[in-house]
């Protein structure tokens, strides 16, 4: 089983329009630092499970008929908007499975065109992909957003994101296991003030740390950066290992 | 003046994904033919004006400071795709002029970002962009939509997208004018029942025939195009012709 990450950057992605703070730069200047929005895919047993849609190549990079399934997060556009051009595609049904939420983003439960987004995922109500369980995980975010657990044999990873910390139950769901990987978003560099930050609708670096240190994962990648936090990683090299890491676009974990 | 196509397809664009008919087997092998989204920019005098946002590359190709405005037809997701990562820019407010419409599309208005939506456009009421006269002409589609007819020395170019026909008072003022070229919408090949092709949110080619001979523009442009209709125009060349023509992705028109 391979998972890819297609983007590890924000909503902003790297390099941010017409910034040029150091981190920015960096990233203009040297293409492996640039970073898609966050979104990844699950290669196992020559099929691929796509979490979330908003890779800019999607269409070029997966072929009609290359993707089985796609799994979201939720509704916002930075998750969703490769859809709007997916759906008009001449293609077999397409699912896609994703939080309850009425509204969904803009008019794609009204023209879904390929796309089926009938299957519903509930927290903690695992389902089976191929061989795969997958359980759906509730995260605190500002409209209903599900993270989710890949179990196979023995091993366990778990993608979550966009979350600010996690919900008590979903701390308890991931402490009872050996999870090899916390793959999860980490948006702000360290907000001092523990008002303001428990207030953000994204984790800062303090938050992932508690998460860390909590949920006792085997390896942590975070994800969903943004530049400021990329400045301060800059600064503060001694705050990462390859156990607790900010992942790169391109970046293949294998089990 | 120039005027430039940056897509020249419907929503679906060229190749559709995962089609196998003649027009889109053709455009998967020949990048000439390949088709984004309609939207166009003006250039002149040095100045860049973005009309629709909806380029996959619209940050790469326009950095940061060198578009001027944008003008929005109208707030369907395939004409405004690109603000939802252009908004979170580092750079100095965008104006984007557009119809009024109390929704807009997803969030825009909530979270503008670096964009600003308060300037509004309406029919038959001009404003200046530099020394070029810009008059939006009220359109026939499903939300509020304007095409806008550019006005400069002696020329004059209309770009009206997307619409079903034109409403009479937009025919009127055509009508009243030595009109250099118009581009608009043909999206469908000839629907033969007339009351289908009325009740389209889109042109086909009897339609944009009839604008053609009503309105008598030196030339007219077809954008907005499907595969369907790019299958029709190969087996009926001689339906074409540079004053009638289909326009390309990239084309260039120098007034």
């Amino acid at each position: 089983m391979k998972f890819v990450m297609l983007g590890t950057g924000n909503s902003a992605m790297m390099p941010v329009y017409g910034c040029d703070c150091s981190a920015c730069v960096q990233a203009r200047h040297d293409p492996r630092l640039r970073r898609e929005k966050s979104s990844a895919y699950l290669h196992h047993n020559g099929r691929k499970l796509l979490l979330d849609a908003n890779a800019p190549d999607l269409m070029q990079r997966f072929p009609a008929g290359s993707i089985d399934t796609i799994l979201l997060t939720h509704y916002h556009m930075d998750h969703v908007s490769a859809l709007f051009d997916l759906r008009w595609g001449k293609a077999p049904i397409l699912p896609v499975i994703s939080p309850q939420d009425e509204q969904g983003c803009d008019d794609l439960y009204k023209h879904p065109g390929m796309l089926d987004f009938s299957r519903r995922a509930q927290g903690f109500t695992p389902f089976s992909w191929y061989d795969v369980t997958v359980t759906p995980l509730p995260l605190k975010h500002s409209r209903p957003c599900l993270g989710y657990a890949f179990e196979w044999q023995d091993h366990c990873i778990a993608y979550l994101t966009d979350t600010n910390g996690l919900p008590l139950e979903t701390v308890t769901w991931l402490q009872a296991r050996k999870v090899d990987w916390i793959i999860t978003d980490c948006n702000y560099a360290p907000i001092e003030c523990e008002k303001t930050r428990l207030s953000m609708n994204h984790s800062d670096i303090i938050q992932t740390k508690i998460m860390f240190e909590q949920c006792q994962p085997v390896n942590m990648g975070l994800i969903h950066v943004s530049h400021d936090l990329l400045e301060w990683a800059n600064d503060n090299p001694e705050q990462f290992s390859s156990q607790y890491q900010i992942l790169m676009d391109g970046q293949e974990i294998t089990l």
